[in-house]
């Protein structure tokens, strides 16, 4: 157990060495960067989707769709707009990497861009660890999961900037309570800005889209 | 990266000889044991607290309850019923292992037990690796979290023998589909028990509990 710690702290080292690099050349492109992480199925694409349909005209957006396995989400989002949407299938492992990103970034035109989305695999433990060069994370959680998700993963949480709420749509048939989970995730994670929104309604986006828009000023 | 799968290789070997002490004890006591995995949210700590309950004073039941942080779940299910239900908090891990399942098992009195429940961390992916010593895994989805999982994440559906599907109250509030979510399931893993039903409503509970009740015969 101690010679696989050892192992996964060098290749942790090695993966925050990549992250560094890939971070340094996205500012020096001024492209602002999101890792959008969450349970499998609390609407990772659907958020993906709504804002490349609606600001995909008016920003350079750039996005690496990752998935366990399947292209599906990548084709989904390639239909949506965007400069370019690059699926990511890692066949198995449980989260994404600072290397895989970095082998796409090889392949693609970053000069153009405002934004670079990446959606990671579906999992709230495993991709909290990987620093992938992103300026930040953000955890989205559906109202059908449960209040208590923040404390039960507190990593995932910490480590975050930006906690997306969805599915409030469907508040009222479960025993989720938006001020108990507030209350959860800040406890965490004081600083975590928070956003409640509906992509089946569309209720919330709005203030979703104003914050994106703002992000490419962010860096100027 | 070649060291860091040897390594890997060696710790799910040394897991693997663990769970199979874990079945031998378990077959040699007559108990029957499942290991509950799905995303975080989709359920088994509700489907584990009516099993309890309802099933709790006419069979003999211990649980594990397993966690990346907090024994919330493990309050909760000690409120339901069973032998003994103990708490597991893995402290960030993003899966429970044989180890762990072992120096819990040295601790109660599995003599009287009928059945052994373990409710693994909420990851759809890691848990899929690890041998608990467990005879059957149980895939819990809801139906919030879209068709597409077993697709997706195919791992864990290959490997479970059994598929509960949750939260059939909120079909029509999402575009999930019941016949697609079954084909995907089949087309990953033809021999997939099915049960679909409610732990808010109750719908469809009592073909899971008669299923549970015939499990203690399954050894005898």
């Amino acid at each position: 157990m101690v010679e696989k710690i050892a192992v996964e702290k060098k290749v942790l080292s090695e993966n925050d060495r990549l992250a560094a690099e890939i971070r340094a050349r996205l500012q020096e492109h001024g492209v602002v960067s999101l890792n959008f992480v969450s349970s499998p199925g609390s609407g990772k694409t659907s958020l993906l989707e709504w804002t490349l349909s609606t600001l995909g005209q008016e920003l350079h957006i750039g996005l690496i769709a990752g998935d366990v396995q399947t292209e599906n989400d990548a084709r989904r989002l390639l239909r949506a707009g965007g400069d370019f949407v690059r699926p990511l299938v890692t066949g198995g492992a449980c989260h994404l990497d600072a290397k895989m990103i970095s082998r796409i970034l090889a392949e693609v035109d970053i000069d153009a861009l405002d934004l670079l989305f990446i959606e990671n695999v579906g999992n709230l433990v495993c991709p909290s660890s990987y620093d992938l060069g992103e300026d930040m994370k953000v955890v989205l959680i559906s109202t059908t999961e449960g209040d208590d998700k923040p404390l039960k993963y507190p990593g995932m949480f910490r480590r975050s900037s930006v906690m997306v709420i969805n599915k409030i749509d469907l508040l009222g048939f479960s025993d989720f309570d938006m001020e108990t989970v507030r209350k959860n995730a800040l406890a965490i994670n004081p600083e975590l800005k928070i956003f409640q929104l509906s992509c089946r309604t569309g209720e919330g986006l709005d203030a979703w889209f104003d914050w994106i828009r703002e992000l490419p000023t962010m860096k100027r």
